[in-house]
């Protein structure tokens, strides 16, 4: 039987309890973070734990230090034997008074729960989701809870047989990917939307960023449209799980596996060695 | 001790067990309604069970049988006593494999429980949010579980000393409050903007439509800019447990409450009295 950690204690998962009144349940009042375990290791913990602690400042959630959470994280790993896995840390605002205000003094729920790692694909496919993110609001750029947008959209692209739904924000822009960053190769240079296009602040979007400059890849932040998915010679996902994989098709618009996107894989892959 | 309704077992809270591998607790993956219960009868409880059907078709989730429902929403009031009360349905997609997409065969999770009555305030001032509702998504009309939205915008006003937050659509349209739909006075005739304009089918908003064609007000659907509320003679608000009050400020902009909005409220209070 599975162990997870919840406010502090590794508990059997079968009598892990989440009260009906915490409002992460009733209002996804709260964050979370998935991460990649590499031989029994969360891959960038540090980085995870700094993006949930801007997502808490935002929310005015209080967050438990770092050491309990990476604590909780090691704990949770070696009790169920976990190598390769992915690790999901959940932090809610906890129970309150009925109605949406926040308690003035919130008891947060803090969980720790991994899961054997299920392979990624070693390509995906996409579709233009109908929905779109809201880049005039903040959980555009965090990774909260109120994730039934991205949930929806895949769901509809996974209808249609494909892997993945790109969504567009508001005004039409690129978004992203609806677990996924994406960058597209256009004319030679690396390009993914900023954060303000109302992206995540993906950890594997930052690592690919940081591993263009060392690879000598022309790379930069700018906002994409649709029409450049059809210039792109290359288009890559990212997220922790996936790593970093071609999208080969768009719609109907076929694109190959790149080297850009190859590159990019292999000093990832020699990053999660090295951790 | 409350006794709440959770899977068809009418249970003490305490004892209530949402599982953390739950949808609706890990990515908001569910719907609910809030009805108002006046004299231990729930208010409109067709009307809330429809507009769920609705969602839950959106959504593609099962759903337990209007009667199923109807019998726990009267049992849980029976078993705590409510006579003025409010009542939360909530239906999650139950528990799944990890990752976004759902199961293929869902075993949902039901959830009914009652709250003691708060008095609504008799008037409520506004400020204009932030934040902005996403018309270019579903879950703008339905009332999911992904509402942390609405939660930052109500504690952005609470925190300036407002009691609601207004929220424009993407497109920068008036959408509605946090929590409650909106209908503005102009020139005599009632307006409220359309479910295109990224506006929830509030069941009160549908009841003023109904009881300004019996009480001879001319009303009528149409997009809502901010300029709109400079010019209005009166501002209302409404939700199942708000009912029709006045919004009495939006910003530095102060309404009085007026002739439009009393009427309303008065026929609105016969119709909770003949339920």
């Amino acid at each position: 039987m599975a162990k997870i950690h919840l406010n502090g204690r590794l508990i059997e998962e079968d009598s892990a309890r989440i009260d009906p009144a915490d409002r992460g349940f009733l209002l996804a009042d709260g964050l979370f973070e998935t991460l990649r375990v590499y031989d029994g290791q969360p891959f960038m913990l540090e980085a995870h734990l700094t993006r949930l602690a801007q997502g808490a400042a935002a929310l005015g959630l209080p967050m438990p230090a770092a050491e309990v959470i990476a604590r909780a994280a090691r704990e949770t790993l070696a009790a169920n034997g976990f190598r390769q896995a992915s690790l999901r840390i959940t932090l809610t605002r906890g129970t309150g008074q009925r109605g949406l205000l926040p308690p003035a003094e919130p008891s947060p729920t803090f969980l720790v729960a991994g899961h054997p790692l299920a392979a990624p694909p070693a390509e995906l496919t996409a579709q233009i989701s109908s929905i779109r993110r809201n880049e005039h609001s903040p959980l555009s750029r965090l990774k909260s809870l109120a994730y039934l947008d991205n949930v929806l959209a895949l769901r509809e692209a996974a209808t249609a047989g494909f892997d993945e739904a790109l969504m567009l924000n508001a005004a039409g822009g690129l978004a992203g990917g609806s677990r996924s960053n994406l960058f597209l190769v256009l004319a030679g240079e690396l390009v993914t939307p900023p954060a303000s296009e109302g992206v995540l602040a993906g950890i594997v979007r930052r690592a690919i960023l940081d591993l263009s400059r060392e690879a000598g890849i022309a790379a930069r932040e700018t906002p994409l449209a649709l029409s450049d998915i059809e210039r792109a010679s290359e288009a890559l996902v990212c997220n922790s799980l996936l790593e970093i994989k071609p999208l080969v098709r768009v719609g109907e618009r076929r694109l190959g596996a790149g080297p850009v996107g190859r590159e990019l894989a292999r000093r990832y892959e020699l990053l999660t060695r090295q951790a």
